[in-house]
């Protein structure tokens, strides 16, 4: 049963992950740098975005350090059109497949009950009290991340 | 384990609800109205989406009827801006609400075995070959589809 659950949760990541990797394929560096909407976020930034955030869950599920802790500031600090130093749309696109195959690396490697022990932003203490904050919540709250701006990147694609 | 699990999955479904119900609140009628980005689907169609999509869960779970079935048509079956008949928004506002209330009933009613059960667009044959087609999937699926729709939403507010 818990096996069963195990399995739901990644067949969703990654479902979503094939979605957003079938998309961002799909489009050019030209409609990947343009904005989702007129004044919101570029499909670049949130593409720089979705790496920045799925890095960060390598310290948080304890399996390792950042790839690419640099893509933080820039990335998730910063809104869109800061004046910081940016990696090319072309690197963005590599560090992408880097990402995924490296967490679905990580996954593989995780057993079922380690999904139910906290992830490292939670104390000892805090955990005690709230079971939930484990690292199968980290994976939940990260799917529904990607979807969530997998809605917007979709507006880049001709309609 | 397997409550944990549950519960984990419910509050992510239920954060996603109320960061929707709390911009949907925010938005006016007049707002509400408008294309998410140009050319795109409008505010009112999204949430009729969302309510025409939650409303087909119940029967999915096995735990009722529809309540809202005219809205099938007009919200999954057709594109934004068809000739069909809708209901006004102040009447998709309030179903809105009746609809996540029904959903959070129905919910505390299922039993922990139920989520591992299929649900009942699958056959007996299918789910004996893959049992992740329970009804635990769909709620993860329908908080994706959520999340998703959600990312579109919040470009209805003043940038």
């Amino acid at each position: 049963m818990q096996q069963a659950f195990i399995k739901i949760a990644l067949d969703n990541w990654y479902t979503q992950i094939s979605r957003a990797s079938k998309l961002i394929d799909s489009l050019t560096d030209e409609q990947l740098a343009q904005e989702t909407a007129p004044g919101r976020n570029t499909g670049t930034y949130l593409l720089g975005h979705l790496v920045a955030v799925h890095d960060s869950m390598i310290p948080l599920l304890n399996v390792g350090s950042k790839m690419y802790p640099q893509l933080e500031e820039p990335f998730i600090k910063q809104p869109d059109k800061s004046e910081l130093e940016k990696p090319s749309i072309q690197q963005l696109r590599s560090y992408w497949t880097e990402m995924n195959n490296a967490l679905t690396l990580s996954f593989n490697l995780m057993n079922m009950d380690e999904w139910f022990q906290k992830h490292t932003a939670v104390s000892e203490e805090d955990f005690a009290v709230n079971p939930s904050r484990n690292k199968l919540n980290v994976l939940l709250t990260r799917t529904n991340h990607l979807a969530y701006h997998l809605g917007q990147l979709v507006y880049l694609k001709q309609g």
